[in-house]
């Protein structure tokens, strides 16, 4: 599929809103997380784990946009704190055992959990970040109530059975060498594996609590899908980018790791029979036997035939789409700052760099 | 410490009810968490693989116990049937961690899921099974109403915070080669890792759910931590048997993985300076650098020293001590077969050798 550059919004755009309310959403998650995280026996081995991803460089969208699309549903941040925290330590568990699954080696510019403390301990805390990732939500109850408590809970169960999915889906396709992926495929794998946590239930529950449950949450489902697709294919561009960047995972992480990212799928769909063969060589090594130069050769294929540019207007489009829908989901929000930052963030995401 | 023969039971008891019981409530607990497992995509990669362990040869010690103990303070199978299943599922989920995190290469007798399925599916599905085990906690509204599913929710929150600390001391000591632990220390980890949720909470929930929270839970807490130690010791005692069992981890797998058992507590402390340095040169190699004829080692420094008859004498002394706490745990049950159950089982899982 071509590119359609009339989807292309120009560069440079100016995004201090979304950056001062990042910091602040961040500033205010950070806090409410600390207090949540045990200081306790066994420390070494466990409650000292916990924080070190949370408290590595990270923008903390998904808090941001639960506590934004709370205020923009006219509820308080401290009305939608602990389900902040909830998802940010569930987004961090979630990174640790990732990263042990795709045998990475640096996360946010430092070394991954699994090569800095062996890679038992780092299961062991990604589970652990996972139960306390529980425990903000079980907070809730004095400040939101049975039934609002209990329908976080609902959302949130649905929100993690997505990810393992999605998940799932993206280990098996690298174990098998599954190469005959569609975009289809890789937005399926995609709205399963980040959309719903990272976007939409954010909105979801932000604006569950800002209506104390008053509106249809169904309305974000469409927006969530768009943004998160498109922050996705970001994401996956940027680790091919990764020489140009001041933090990050290490410079083509993904290729080394056999991910199937729409340049992948699209480098493969546009090459030589004989291209095509070597990829699938390359792929089918185990990742330790994977050699730099192959990682090179890849890379310089996706130049040759495009596949960034591509991803690019892809993530674009959905950008687009996204804030189409954006009308429609916040359509009897008031205009706030909370609103215009809930907007302004969908092209932001596309946008940055980090 | 010396053996203290006056605490050991004569072998060869009849554990007819025990045996009947268990199968009983196993049928039951698998039935209902069949239905509770999706029939749905991912399935290679997910679905299908959440099945396995639950599937392979167990007693079902815990969702036993639950409904035990539910029964004996009159409450119908019904209405524990939920938290029986969430608490074999987060088991099951427990056991495919613990398999990455000691590099274990077979479990019940079958190859380990990660052994099987590659570590990063293995991780993943694991994930998903403690997702899972939550959903037959939301579905107790239903039958036990928001006070005693709320209940229930704190029960399990504190049984897989326990276990996560425990898991990250057996983990630690291992990655570390701390060598110099007593009694105590393994005591104290045990009852993190293995009481809590094999034994101390299926007993409460089961009584919370079948008085409907008339009863003090604390009250089965010194009973289930000394059935709960006494369960672990027998386990790392057959794990030194192998050989000998039908079904099983492989051969002497503790000492492959430097497990800090009672046996090895007990060799290094006995041992001369010259073998305790020879001990703590094999623990010190990376689990795929150690040798078979150093396990061997090992083992037969065990029998040496008597180590195994030593924590066989230690699980009985514990077991004994259950049954006096027995008494006070459930003064107030009447005489039924749910009741007798429990009380047999305590010497049951130091005499079973499966």
């Amino acid at each position: 599929m071509a590119p359609r550059p009339a989807a292309v919004p120009a560069p440079a755009r100016e995004y201090a809103l979304v950056e001062s309310c990042l910091a602040e959403y961040k500033a205010l998650t950070m806090s409410a997380m600390m207090e949540a995280i045990p200081r306790q026996e066994p420390r070494r081995y466990l409650y000292d784990l916990v924080p070190l991803y949370p408290l590595r460089p990270g923008t903390g969208f998904r808090p941001g946009l639960l506590l934004a699309s709370c205020g923009a549903f006219g509820g308080t941040a401290a009305s939608a704190i602990h389900s902040a925290v909830a998802i940010e330590l569930f987004h961090n568990a979630f990174l640790v055992h990732d990263d042990v699954e795709d045998g990475s080696l640096s996360r946010r510019g430092f070394p991954t959990l699994s090569a800095e403390q062996g890679l038992a301990l780092a299961v062991n805390v990604g589970d652990a970040m996972n139960v306390l990732s529980i425990e903000p939500l079980m907070r809730n109850l004095r400040v939101l109530g049975p039934q609002l408590t209990w329908q976080v809970f609902v959302e949130i169960q649905h929100m993690v059975r997505q990810s393992v999915e999605g998940q799932a889906m993206e280990l098996g396709w690298v174990r098998d060498n599954v190469v005959d992926l569609t975009d289809a495929d890789y937005l399926r794998m995609t709205l399963k594996k980040t959309c719903w946590y990272t976007c939409i239930h954010p909105c979801r529950i932000g604006a569950l609590i800002g209506s104390r449950g008053a509106i249809d949450l169904d309305r974000f489902n469409r927006f969530g899908y768009y943004m998160g697709a498109a922050f996705q294919i970001q994401d996956d561009i940027l680790n091919l980018m990764a020489d140009e960047r001041k933090y990050g995972k290490e410079i083509d992480g993904d290729i080394w790791e056999g991910k199937r990212t729409l340049m992948l799928i699209h480098v493969y769909g546009s090459a030589t029979p004989a291209e095509r063969e070597r990829v699938e060589r390359f792929l089918a090594r185990p990742r330790g036997e994977r050699r730099e130069r192959d990682v090179r050769w890849v890379h310089a294929l996706m130049d040759k035939y495009g596949s960034l540019p591509h991803a690019t207007a892809r993530a674009h489009e959905l950008a687009v789409a996204a804030l189409d829908e954006f009308e429609e989901a916040y359509r009897d929000a008031p205009d706030t700052r909370e609103k215009r930052f809930i907007e302004e963030i969908v092209l932001y995401m596309v946008e940055r760099d980090l």
